[in-house]
């Protein structure tokens, strides 16, 4: 029998919504320009990135306490500065830098896809970005999330499953009620075992070009689409 | 000096945004005339808004733990159909009629004046209200809201500080640079006292006919406007 159609439906945001590799970099090269400062930038980004998880795994694991990811990006930039050798930063550079992840840009479905999606569902982000990240973002780019469920609204970073079941605890849904959407196979198989619904579309160019994994869906998610455009289209609106 | 302005703008809801009284009125009686039922909906409607204090009151004290605005009504309308002698009224009915506090009519400065405060500023609920309960009516009523601040996102009810302040710590803000508006004199008192900026507009028909207070600002608020249109042109939008 085929499922109800889900009320809300929420995005993982980093690569699934925005294109964070592409945005960091054009972002910290034209800053370090105006700055006077050299260093290979794409690999400082990818860098940055491979530090994400093994720094959220700290906090599940209970080795540190609770810590929003802006606190957690800002503790591996300093690293990566120093481990890089680079040199000229100040304290406002750093802080800036930082925040770049607050103004990633969208795929170029992706708002154009919520917006159709909003006009039957509610939308927003279920990421491990805080509040702040993600509200920041949605204004700098038109993002237009009903609401938006930060990390720290739940003291947990996916795959922990106080993340999925805080969506549907706090919009009084059931679990079958909530599609989790995302670009990673393994978000979705998370959210799939605590009831949600999932949806699937592959962002082949997040990592660049030494993407490893997630060209396509690995199981029989509830949707599986080109992009949130498509999505929409096969959600029927 | 002058104050810089906010960088986000949070409101409460009933009474300051939706005319709560005008709606549940209006929507108990149209559905209570289609399930045959008579009763004063009108007083009805005002012994419902009474109990609101004293219950949340119950969970302040702490001699009631957590309980999310959306139980705290259901629980004072089962006992006020009861004590009004009100028959015939199913599960079904009790439950959709206690989701009318999902589908409240703005006023009509509301919308116009939160899309014009959207441009430049954060804007969100900071109500007693679930977020479940804010969303669906933002989702009806089409309040452009960037994100929810439902009271279960901090377990605690205004005028508790836990509200305000969970305001600021979630947006990474200062105190300062968020401002309550409301139409409630008591609740800028206890956002000022928390250091937050202050807005206040009367609604002077919120209670209908018995309304005994809130018809003027009784402090030197930041901002005394006249609705939220008003206010968002003395913000400069």
């Amino acid at each position: 029998m085929a499922k109800q159609p889900p009320v809300a439906i929420v995005f993982d945001t980093f690569g699934t919504v925005v294109d964070w590799r592409t945005s960091l970099i054009a972002d910290l090269t034209a800053y370090a320009t105006t700055r006077g400062v050299t260093a290979d930038w794409p690999a400082l980004v990818d860098a940055w990135r491979a530090a994400y998880q093994p720094s959220m795994q700290r906090v599940r694991s209970g080795e540190q306490p609770w810590t929003t990811l802006d606190n957690l990006h800002r503790a591996s930039l300093d690293r990566l500065v120093a481990e890089f050798g680079i040199k000229g930063l100040s304290e406002a550079d750093l802080a800036h830098i930082n925040l770049g992840w607050h103004q990633l840009k969208p795929w170029p479905d992706a708002v154009p896809g919520l917006t159709r999606l909003k006009a039957r569902f509610i939308i927003g982000p279920l990421s491990n970005g805080n509040v702040a990240l993600l509200l920041n973002m949605a204004k700098a780019a038109g993002i237009p999330w009903d609401m938006i469920f930060g990390s720290d609204l739940f003291g947990h970073f996916k795959p922990d499953p106080e993340t999925y079941l805080g969506v549907s605890r706090l919009l009084n849904l059931r679990p079958e009620q909530v599609m989790m959407a995302a670009a990673h196979n393994g978000d979705l198989a998370a959210a799939r075992n605590c009831g949600l619904q999932t949806a699937f579309f592959p962002r082949p160019s997040e990592y660049g070009p030494r993407q490893e994994r997630d060209y396509k869906a690995e199981s029989d998610w509830d949707i599986v689409a080109t992009d949130i455009q498509d999505m929409a289209t096969q959600l029927g609106v």
